[in-house]
């Protein structure tokens, strides 16, 4: 058996892939992908062949759980094989469940890391990594759990930001931040007050960061995907000053973040 | 002016830098690099330069911050201009000042992301992205601030994982996970029992994960920089395998994370 490589192909598009991971992948006998734990929408399928110099085969939920990633395993018989994967790999529980069933099978397996939205939001909206508190996926299915309002009152209490994820919307990627306001808004009136801040498309050409009061923000059109959405806790001077430079925040919007 | 990039160096060697971060850095007129906020022992400045074809100018925190990045505000007005970061940009709050002092100027900026062991740890360690709690840096210097140990005490009430990062030591890379540990049971003994998870060089071909009670891993031989630390909060049983698997915990380590 060969060892499996799981590469992170970071945000946004094929060239989110660092050098190492596509140095491994070129060099791979064979190479599959997955994008069903986190569409990118921007990412040519043609284009990462093209770099790659070889075929990539998309694998489907079924393909890597429900069989145990057979295909995968397979392919590792016959030689060196990679698993390209969305973001930073391991962050999606079915890869920590891939590779605790390759380790099984005495099957190594090395993680070259990509960029993922968990740190990237801070980069994108100038909020600091060290006082976001537990995040948070918000499935599509309504209603809002309560679990979900929480773990936003709970970081809150604690001057802690919440990042939110938006749960993927089969066949129409992920939900977007406006509708996602809105029916937590809908749930809790009272976060309608509070401030939000909507990351959108973070690490493209054309990404957008938008600071206001939650409520407004489900009134703004946003883009296509991806978006996610963070509720800060209290805020330092610094973060202040790059929530209005970065996301067009006003004095009022930040005053409840003191 | 040209607008200024700010490219991430992802994780351990020159190779953690993207696809997209390597096209911007090749087509730019000037290339800087600052490694003070976070050293990258196995990266060859020769190397990189190779990769690019130019020259990479390093700036040290005098350049950076003390006079407002000023190096990099002359190379602007030249031409397009880049500062290689190592992890991902703007976790550093320093990244934030130079973002804010270049909008102040109207100069543009742009982030292309890469790995941080923000995401990363998850990756290595198994540990689920989302049960961390607010994260901490231990700073060099004894005491262990008070700050520290009631930010691991909270989480820990919360069931949530806390990662300690841990500060540069200066002329010697970051501290050490065992020193930390040791530092840490010194100053509240009851961590020595604490479950705890070492997680060396992520993203290098040597990297390690130990976990066990913080005490025991004070006595472990991690190798060279760079470490972190985790303090698990409460286990999903996919967390409790893998830190059996990737770390080499025993079932009595994980007796109080149940």
């Amino acid at each position: 058996m060969s060892p499996v490589s799981l590469i992170g192909l970071g945000l946004n598009s094929e060239k989110g892939i660092s050098m190492e991971g596509l140095e491994e992948a070129r060099a791979a006998d064979s190479v599959f992908a997955e994008f069903y734990t986190n569409p990118m929408p921007n990412l040519s399928l043609a284009n990462l062949e093209s770099m790659l110099g070889k075929k990539v085969r998309i694998l489907d939920r079924t393909n890597l759980e429900n069989e145990n990633g057979i295909r995968l395993l397979e392919a590792s018989e016959k030689g060196k094989t990679v698993l390209l994967v969305p973001g930073d790999p391991m962050i999606a529980t079915t890869h920590v469940s891939l590779r605790l069933s390759l380790a099984k099978r005495g099957i190594g397996c090395r993680i070259v890391h990509g960029a993922s939205i968990i740190s990237a939001v801070c980069g994108a909206t100038g909020l600091q990594s060290y006082k976001f508190g537990k995040s948070i996926t918000l499935p599509k299915a309504d209603p809002v759990p309560s679990s979900v309002l929480n773990a936003l009152r709970e970081n809150w209490e604690r001057s802690a930001h919440t990042l939110l994820l938006l749960d993927v919307n089969d066949g129409q990627g992920r939900m977007t931040a406006q509708d996602s306001l809105t029916r937590l808004v809908n749930a809790d009136s009272s976060l309608g007050e509070r401030l939000a801040v909507a990351a959108v498309r973070i690490g493209s050409l054309d990404e957008m960061v938008r600071a206001g009061k939650a409520r407004s923000l489900t009134r703004v059109d946003l883009g296509g995907p991806p978006h996610c959405i963070v509720f800060p806790g209290r805020l330092h001077f610094m973060e202040e000053e790059a929530l209005k430079t970065f996301g067009g925040a006003s004095d009022l919007d930040l005053q409840g973040n003191k």
